[in-house]
């Protein structure tokens, strides 16, 4: 059954955006009377029957409603820009097809990019959750400094994961099943020390993913896979 | 310090390949008398002096030797080629920097691209493993039918991850850290019912990562990360 995403549900009815309705009328080549899935991102999947296609807004009934339990762990993903913006954009599409509960981007001393394309970003989470049947869309949120946004944190598990060379646990030790997590992820060549003594000062803990230093979006990847494991 | 590869080590001295001493002399622009990294990919890092600065064959002598433990679970990664190219050459990519073993190509029913750009392929864990300091280079086996493929398998355990609708353990319940491990990803379309039976037929465990659909890719760096993460 082929799967669309839409924000606009209102009672028995589901109205497809534009690009939706494109999608599913042009690409997916769906007909009236048409079951289909749709997601809402935000934890229900529907089974929706098509009343009207009309280009600009394909119209749906919706016929059943699975809601599933809360997202996985609740993880706020912090992460640095990758200077190609292709390792954002893959970072992005796995973590949401893993779970992730938000995703922000995080601007360092060393990190390259200072800007990056928000749209896009939001399109490919939306195409990840239709392409696995995730229910669950990632919240986003556009580059911030690193100081503004480390101390607008609200989770109560803070880490940062760093390659200084100091006592670290790894995080599959620390990780509080229990509790909402955000683990901030550096730029290539890493936090500066700086920045991991503000962390520090602001309740984080430092943290190791092991012995390989992975890439910014490998980490990225690395820490959703970690926290949907461990909730298993 | 700038980490190059080689696989021609000889007593104290180390010579480096036309493209790594390309790499050395052209790109990082190092010098006779130069300390630099070297990684043989199988568990050696040598801190070594350049004596000689030769395009076709730089030449080095060991200084000092670190050699790792054993590569993390002996995961062997039995994977369907994905259609686009670019998404084999990451996966291949973040599973090298996460760890594995050995990565096998296999030629499902369903897989769409029968031929893969080996000679790439290799050149990417190379790169991988310069990059993140993996002591490890995965072994890798060109594309081979499956069942040839799945009736040469040796490890101790034996899964494959298939979407069917039946009763199966996720993949981090079941697995022992004690033993090697081979674990089957599928094409997109997954596996067919006769491929999933001929497994079961010969020892192999139906496994689930999950309730959220991976593309094929994706499934490889979880389990990669999976593995990884069950041995810290």
């Amino acid at each position: 059954m082929n799967t669309f995403y839409s924000d606009n549900i209102d009672g028995h009815t589901i109205k497809l955006s534009p690009k939706e309705s494109h999608h599913c009328i042009n690409v997916k080549r769906s007909k009236k009377g048409d079951l289909v899935t749709v997601l809402d991102g935000k934890g229900t999947r529907y089974i929706a029957s098509i009343v009207d296609v009309n280009k600009e807004a394909v119209l749906l009934t919706i016929k059943e409603k699975n809601i599933s339990p809360n997202p996985i762990a609740g993880l706020h993903l912090v992460i640095s820009p990758t200077k190609s913006h292709d390792r954002i954009d893959w970072m992005v599409e796995k973590a949401t097809e893993i779970g992730v509960k938000k995703i922000s981007f995080v601007s360092c001393k060393r990190t390259e990019r200072k800007k990056i394309n928000f749209e896009r970003i939001k399109k490919i989470t939306v195409s990840a959750i239709k392409q696995c049947g995730q229910y669950y869309l990632p919240e986003l949120s556009n580059i911030i400094n690193y100081e503004d946004l480390l101390l607008s944190i609200l989770e109560e598990q803070r880490y940062i994961a760093h390659l200084e060379p100091e006592s670290k646990v790894h995080l599959s030790k620390i990780y509080n099943k229990s509790k909402n997590i955000c683990v901030f992820i550096g730029p290539e060549g890493d936090f500066t020390d700086q920045e991991i003594s503000f962390a520090k000062d602001n309740n984080f803990i430092s943290v190791t993913l092991g012995d390989n230093t992975l890439r910014t979006e490998t980490a990225g990847v690395f820490v959703a896979s970690l926290i949907n494991i461990l909730n298993v």
